[in-house]
């Protein structure tokens, strides 16, 4: 096992109604509120009054209409306002990319130049805004860590950055609050908190039992829970379930001990850098291709934990067969998550492949990956998604 | 599943050599520095030396010689000397004795009264001196959590007590300084991890899959590698799955959205109390007697999951037999590590069971455990572990 720290000092709220911790949450900051939210959804729920009502004693500030993947722009924007009003705490209620452009904002309201630079190089994040989170989906992890994405359209790029420093001081969860999702982004948040899980686990270091037996119970918990939600949009225990296994997915749980170069995600972020696409659905398509791609005499046996443990196959003694069918399995579960299987279902064809499969192993160290990753193999696994 | 709160704040250094981190850790609190200990192991095996030695530049007042089961009377030694030195924070180095007391001296420091009220009403803890811990054993999981057991020998009384504020700021923890820990220390450690795992695990709420699937995966680490630590007190993968797995069963992870009344450890709170016995030697006899002793038709399917999820029991219809072959194999675990079965072993017959019973009852509120348990249910466990 390699040496790690661990540091996930964010406060967790969890459950029905805990909105109403919210106030004396951000109130320990100051009363200077930058409220940060999405497209509108909240106001269509009710979430944002419930929030707008519990922080009555605040001056709220609000800054809406970030999109997923969110951009830079916003990002600029958000700095500006927040300097103006002199705000003391940003308050992202949404998912995932109105955390991560709230992060970047928070971090943002410190620096004095372009905040695409501490995208790019999160070693200048020194001082941060504090950021807390009202999380309205699940599965990227992000209200529990110091991870955030943005893209920069101009540049056609998605990053992901992270500090420390980015981590929420407290995020309250309530499951309740993910009843509006739709069927598709429930499912995209399922595929999300699987794959956090399957980067981790699909590594070359050894001994790391003790993780490896919390990502396969993260998975499973996906796979047990992922298609009640789909269905029921209001089961509270698979919501709950779903979301806490989303928070714990990429809090540093799964991956401590390990090394940190992924597989997927940097492919990924290209697609949703070229073609706007939600990120979850990316990975549904790309992640059994990959399996198949770098399934060779190294890798198997790693396959065959994955089959035995997650998936329970057993009546198998051929180590391929065996990890074949595991892969499959993943599969069959995307197909009744409703996730696409091919690239072509998305609009996207191979015409920008190559510029796609530089970038990702530039920006996504993928040489340094499970499988190391040149050009020529990002291009092949690109391939096989048609 | 419940509502819950999870705030594990303890940054933790893990691995080989992270005693080089002390340092500036310890410098961000101050450098009037409180070094409690135990009874002089760290000396012998030169964690000591490399302790005081990263600390050059700090005032280190010492404070050694706590014993296994801490009394209360060390506390209120601690305290004085901390007051007297005007100490700006409490590093523990030790295993959980050392760590307990070290935190009631943390919380005395500011209490005016006697500690002993802190142990008995934690919501008398208001202001707590930074607590840093250099572990040399694993299992309690208090290098990452708020508890603390604390002996009051003149009351015969051995009572757990819980506060946010008692939570670690850093913990090292390096696997390398658990090697000189004796075999049967060894297997204690890993009958306490397994033995929290399994004291959450065991519960009426349903619907907590995810924070189950961890559980399991703890006693599955402790399974695999106990027997290893054991025989191998040297092999560096053995102890850090250990070692992580320690920390983990313990920090709300396995716990959070459940009940959190325990059942086997307030009864063997009162075997260290009464006998001073070594509390991961008490657990492994009273444990699978407290199992036989629960398991009817409200619990069996619970076993059934315990014994298909942990112990890969499948090749058995009935139930219940499906379930005493779960707890036969937990007790067989017990046995190759070497833990005594009997009461008997320990010296302990069943002069005081009459009294143990009465506080468990009263201490540990057993009456609202997975299978509430009654004086006569206690003195009835006790009497299956003659």
């Amino acid at each position: 096992m390699k040496n790690f720290v661990f540091n996930t000092h964010t406060k967790v709220y969890f459950g029905k109604e805990k909105i109403v911790d919210l106030s004396k949450e951000v109130t320990n900051y100051g009363t200077n509120v930058l409220l940060v939210y999405g497209q509108g959804a909240i106001k269509k729920n009710g979430i944002y009054s419930e929030v707008v009502e519990v922080l009555n004693k605040c001056n709220v500030v609000e800054f809406g209409g970030i999109t997923p993947n969110p951009r830079i722009k916003m990002v600029r924007e958000g700095i500006k306002i927040a300097r103006d009003n002199k705000i003391d705490v940003v308050l992202a209620v949404g998912g995932a990319s109105v955390i991560d452009c709230a992060k970047i904002i928070a971090a943002g309201y410190y620096y004095e130049d372009d905040p695409w630079d501490l995208v790019i190089c999160p070693g200048e994040i020194k001082i941060v805004l504090p950021i807390i989170t009202v999380l309205t989906s699940f599965g990227t992890g992000s209200e529990m860590n110091g991870s955030a994405v943005i893209n920069n359209e101009e540049e056609e790029e998605k990053i992901g950055t992270y500090s420390p420093l980015l981590q929420p001081e407290v995020s309250i969860l309530d499951p309740v609050y993910t009843y509006s999702l739709s069927a598709d982004l429930t499912a995209a948040g399922v595929v999300d908190t699987m794959s956090h899980a399957m980067e981790s686990y699909f590594s070359k270091d050894k001994d790391t039992f003790v993780q490896d037996k919390i990502a396969e119970g993260i998975i499973k918990t996906c796979i047990k829970y992922g298609p009640i939600a789909i269905k029921e949009n209001d089961n509270y225990e698979a919501k709950a379930n779903l979301m806490w296994a989303g928070a714990l997915g990429l809090n540093g749980l799964t991956g401590a001990g390990k090394t940190s170069a992924w597989s997927c995600h940097p492919m990924e972020h290209e697609l949703s850098a070229f073609y706007d696409i939600t990120h979850g659905v990316g990975m549904a398509v790309l992640m059994t291709n990959w399996m198949r791609y770098i399934l060779n005499d190294k890798t198997v046996d790693k396959f065959v934990e994955y089959a035995e443990n997650v998936w329970h196959i057993f009546n198998e003694d051929d180590k391929y067969k065996k990890a074949e069918k595991a892969i499959e399995m993943t599969r069959k579960f995307f197909d009744e998550c409703n996730m696409p299987v091919t690239l072509g279902e998305l609009g996207i064809d191979d015409e920008k492949f190559e510029s796609m499969a530089v970038n990702a192993v530039s920006n996504g160290l993928l040489t340094f990956a499970y499988v190391p990753l040149k050009k020529e193999d990002v291009v092949n696994i690109y391939k096989m998604c048609l």
